[in-house]
C-alpha cells in the first residue's frame, strides 16, 4: 500500500504516519515542498528512531507521481465529497493522497479525480480529524480489506 | 460509542482523542491517575480549543465503570491476543477500553476479560501504533459497522 502527503506542514504528523507505515510495511511518498526539514538533526530531535525504517520517496510532482502508476488507483482524502472511504474497494499498491494540513488537496486535482475523492464521515462541527489519525483510519480500511497482508 | 483511557500518560493522545470523540460524538472516558493536568490554563495551553466540547467523563475505577455499565461490551485493546479488532461485532453502545502508553492494559484485567481483547495487526518490529491512531482505528471500525450513526 502507499500514502501520499502532498506539501505536509507539520512535521510531527508525518512523523506518526512515517510510524504507521513501517507497522504496515506502506511506502511513504512525499511531494515537495515540506513545512519542516527532513535533514538529520532535525530527524533525532523529534524523537524518530524509526524514520530509518521508513520506505520513503521524495517527489517534486504528484502528477508525475500519478503518471508513473497507472495500473495503480490514487484515492483522494478531502471532506469536499460524499463517497466514504469504506465504500471503495482497496487494492494492494493503491495510492491513499492527504493534503496540506491546513488546507487539503487543491480543488483542480479533485475536480481532475472526482470519481476516487473519498472522505470520513463525521459530524459538521466545523473542524476535520488529524491528519494523522485520518491517514491511518484509511490505510487500516484498505488494510482490512485486503485481510492484513503486509507482504 | 465509548472510548475508555486508563490511566493516560501523554496530554497530546489524550487531546487528539478528545477531538476524535468530539467529532464521532463519542463519549470520552477518562480513568485516574493522569500523566498530566486537566486544568483550564494547562487545556488552554495546549490548544486543545475543541476540549469544552469533549463529553468527559471521569472515574477513579475501570471495574466501577464496567459494574456500571452490565448491559454494554467492553473490549480491551492489546498486543496481546489474536482476536483482531475487526473480527468484532460491534454495538452502538460499546466501550473501547486503551491502557497507558508505556504499558497498555494490566495482565489481570486482559485476563479477566480474554474474550474481549482486541488488537490491530501490525508487523512486529518491537514498536506499536501511536495511542491516538489506535483509538482512531478501532473507533472508525466499530462506526463503520454501524453505519457512521453518530447520534
Amino acid at each position: 500500500m502507499n500514502i501520499v502527503l502532498l506539501e505536509p506542514e507539520i512535521p510531527y504528523n508525518t512523523g506518526n504516519i512515517g510510524r504507521t507505515c513501517v507497522l504496515t510495511n506502506t511506502n511513504l511518498h512525499l511531494i515537495k515542498p515540506f513545512g519542516f526539514s527532513l535533514d538529520e538533526k532535525q530527524i533525532k530531535r523529534a524523537g524518530l528512531d524509526y524514520w530509518k525504517d521508513v520506505k520513503l520517496y521524495i517527489h517534486d510532482s504528484l502528477e508525475e507521481l500519478i503518471k508513473a502508476n497507472k495500473n495503480s488507483n490514487f484515492y483522494f482524502a478531502t471532506t469536499k465529497t460524499k463517497q466514504k472511504y469504506s465504500e471503495v474497494k482497496y487494492n494492494k499498491n493503491d495510492f491513499i493522497v492527504f493534503g496540506p494540513e491546513s488546507r487539503g488537496i487543491p480543488e483542480d486535482i479533485l475536480n481532475k479525480y472526482k470519481e476516487n475523492n473519498i472522505t470520513i464521515p463525521m459530524t459538521p462541527i466545523g473542524r476535520s480529524l488529524n491528519l494523522s489519525n485520518s491517514a491511518a483510519i484509511i490505510l487500516y480500511e484498505a488494510l482490512r480489506q485486503i485481510d492484513f497482508d503486509f507482504s
